[in-house]
């Protein structure tokens, strides 16, 4: 089974991260929450999920995870304005491990600068930047890139999102 | 005296409205505040700030207004999800009309795509957005480019951020 390093801070979007999430646990994964601060409580955007941090980004290593599960909303933004959080995102884009992000989730991925040549999808506010960052874009629910990055657009997506990332769970 | 069209919505960064507004009033000019719906009230992320909007995105013209202004927080991404600000943004960048953007006010002007070759700043996490789109980002306060375009990276800036928009203001 798969353990899934989740990076998430406030404000993520609440549903982006409680359906995959409890999709990933239920097939027997684990997933373990990173943040800046072990043991914080961090707060979806719409008011309805809460999540407590499992792990602090300093006492962790890329090496020990399987898979890398950035949710949307306001969180991936946030998250990337911490170098920490970009150079462990790289990790997995650089090592071919799965990568699942949804929504605002390839900011992250934008900002390790690992997205050129490859077929990615995001929220309709970043799909120009997903275009600059030399991301070949499509409007599409999800996007299978490579058997390794798997992405989507909104809340809408995530029965499509979750479907494609199990598939690359083991 | 200039007209400044100011486009805004929830969850701007309190301070970056705020204090530049009341120094664009203090020196005579007229602030308007523009977002989807007239008469609404925004809200700052900080819960400091509430803003009227003084009018809605389909009853102005940008021709009617001298500069553009640009507060940062999470309301640029949103704004940026609708076409109608990116055009209404893309005017002043065509016409070479004052535009001030500050901390993730820039991202609507990517969106417009309207960068290329621009010298430029923006919050943190925004700047590698912004080398991809073509901008020529400087890490410093206060960014003037072509006696134009003015941008800063975060709340700390405002004071030469206000200084630089307010000479570009007739």
């Amino acid at each position: 089974m798969a353990r899934i390093a989740t990076v998430i801070t406030d404000d993520f979007e609440d549903v982006e991260y409680t359906d995959p999430a409890k999709a990933f646990k239920d097939a027997g994964h684990e997933v373990v929450t990173i943040e800046k601060e072990q043991g914080k409580t961090v707060k979806g955007k719409q008011g309805d999920a809460n999540v407590t941090i499992d792990k602090a980004i300093d006492d962790v290593s890329p090496n020990d995870f399987d898979a890398l599960f950035i949710p949307g909303g306001f969180s991936p933004d946030q998250l990337r304005a911490d170098d920490r959080f970009v150079k462990f995102a790289k990790h997995f884009m650089d090592e071919k491990k799965p990568v699942f992000a949804i929504c605002h989730g390839p900011q992250l991925l934008i900002t390790a600068k690992t997205l050129e040549g490859r077929d990615v999808t995001g929220f309709k506010s970043i799909q120009v930047d997903l275009e600059y960052a030399g991301g070949k874009v499509q409007d599409k629910e999800v996007v299978v890139c490579q058997n390794q990055l798997v992405t989507s657009r909104q809340p809408d997506d995530i029965p499509a999102f979750i479907e494609e990332s199990k598939k690359l769970l083991k």
